[in-house]
């Protein structure tokens, strides 16, 4: 089998998913893809930077117009992305067309001047919920850490970027079990206070259930925090990724983070993140008749040659259904 | 690593999946578990009936109540499942007990009284939504297939039996493409009609997504079917299953057809029908504080045991996260 999208079109083509819409939902979604950053940093094998460039452009040529590209955190940290100044410059095409958005993740105020210097437009910040993955993240408590982004954030905003600000552990910590909904609540205002345009909930080890979900949107909503400014980024480590996004679409929630493939999550490693896939997402979004922009056939082609380049099968239920992969 | 309850029980054990109640679900749902009929019927190894007598017994004390467990269809079309006489006398002890249930799939009026002769209470008969399905499952028209149930429908009531009615390809169909909401819903009403006490709405590709649920359950409860007599069987094909039973609950549906591992869905076939595996929705339910009665640490190490015989991988995500497994 190969995995060109002539080989699989049948299905879509034949007018599947149906598109049925739902009551109270968008009529748009924005997909925030992070297969590049989020998924590759945690996948086993590096990635040459022309593949990382190309496999940018093709989920560009898919119809997603937000795509993660990289991190400019210190290279013994994540050497998968070790090489963020050389991929940029390869970039520099996309992120010359201004419906694209290319953010990228800066650890401190080191990474964004580094940031800065290579013309990027958006950055993103990536804070924690809990003090235990506070500590074992970056190596502070949850308070110092949020201090420490105040003036990255500040002189982000100076510079007229937009700044994402990701919430780790949302609902579920490895070391604590349950989350509180007002602590991680709490955490994710004071990102929003902080200046942060987007706030984005993150289910890290993907233990969050549908009322959960509702539960900590209505929480910040109450507090203050515009639906508008918040984000989702579940994880599908227990498969409930898709069911949780639905309730928060049904908060009105407008913007969802996926990984092109589920990348960053491969189903047999102990250590799976298991990001909720861009195309499995999109299944949904689509027979909800909600617009996307995304050509589902192209991502999911795009996914198969990016799991060629890996040696591995994709996660993602619906690339395997649409490419019709044995083992 | 083993597959021991004991050796994955730290994330259940820390009290995740949080329960947090979602405004308007039910309190409690019944899984009707099908992994022993439609999980094992769709394998491609056949298991020995000692251990599928196992397998039903262990899904028992793993808490499920409603277990369908095997088929008397002739063993020319369902190979996997032509001990059905040979099973039934070893699950003598658990048909004793007045909790549980152990429907069995006829598929005419001869199987019918096969399972009328060994005691069983509780028979599935089996219909389409579309002709394309019912001339290549059934050989018939739809309206023959439903006439030759007829008389199996009342014959069973007559004897006092429960009877589901299964219907497929209600959503989609993989020669027609989409199948219209009235026409899925003309033959679910005809089911309940002919005296079926369960219609179970089947999504045999995995097509469906939320607000396409919704519209054929209020097509169906506007028709005067009640909503307590149907329940909805979704395929993770394409990942949507459990975001589709969230609405479905939504709607007030309270059963849902489950199959333990995913049994029936292997990730990499081709023909995988990708049964919603009952792990993945007792993790939902259970997050979202409804009862089911299931005790999810035995039921996954059942599901791995399973596994085990079968020579492969579970295809649940929440198996594996639980119990950790390499490839």
């Amino acid at each position: 089998m190969t995995s060109d999208a002539t080989d699989h079109g049948s299905v879509l083509s034949a007018g599947l998913p149906m598109a049925v819409p739902m009551p109270g939902l968008p009529g748009h979604v924005r997909i925030h893809e992070v297969g590049a950053r989020d998924g590759l940093q945690n996948e086993k094998s590096t990635v040459a930077t022309e593949v990382k460039a190309q496999f940018v452009h093709r989920l560009a040529e898919a119809g997603l117009t937000t795509i993660e590209v990289t991190s400019f955190v210190h290279p013994t940290w994540v050497p998968q992305l070790a090489d963020a100044a050389e991929l940029m410059p390869r970039l520099a095409d996309l992120a010359a067309r201004p419906e694209l958005r290319l953010p990228v993740l800066v650890p401190n105020g080191r990474g964004l001047e580094r940031a800065l210097e290579l013309g990027v437009r958006e950055i993103a910040v990536f804070g924690s919920s809990t003090e235990s993955f506070a500590r074992a993240n970056l190596n502070r408590t949850v308070a110092e850490s949020l201090a420490m982004f105040e003036p990255v954030v500040a002189r982000a905003r100076d510079e007229g970027l937009r700044v994402r600000g990701y919430l780790s552990m949302c609902f579920g910590d490895p070391w604590e079990g349950p989350v509180p909904v007002a602590r991680a609540a709490r955490a994710a205002r004071r990102l929003y206070e902080l200046g942060c345009t987007e706030v984005s909930l993150g289910d890290t080890i993907g233990v969050a259930t549908p009322g959960h979900v509702v539960a900590l949107l209505d929480e910040l909503t109450a507090g203050g925090v515009p639906i508008g400014h918040l984000a989702v980024h579940f994880h599908d480590t227990y498969g409930q990724a898709l069911a949780n996004t639905l309730a928060a679409l049904q908060r009105g929630v407008g913007v969802v983070d996926a990984s092109a493939g589920g990348l960053g999550g491969c189903p047999y490693a102990k250590s799976a993140t298991g990001n909720l896939a861009t195309e499995d997402l999109v299944w949904m979004l689509h027979g909800l008749g909600i617009e996307t922009g995304v050509d589902l056939d192209r991502l999911s082609a795009t996914s198969a040659w990016m799991a060629e380049q890996l040696g591995r099968p994709s996660p993602s239920r619906t690339v395997r259904a649409l490419t019709h992969r044995e083992p």
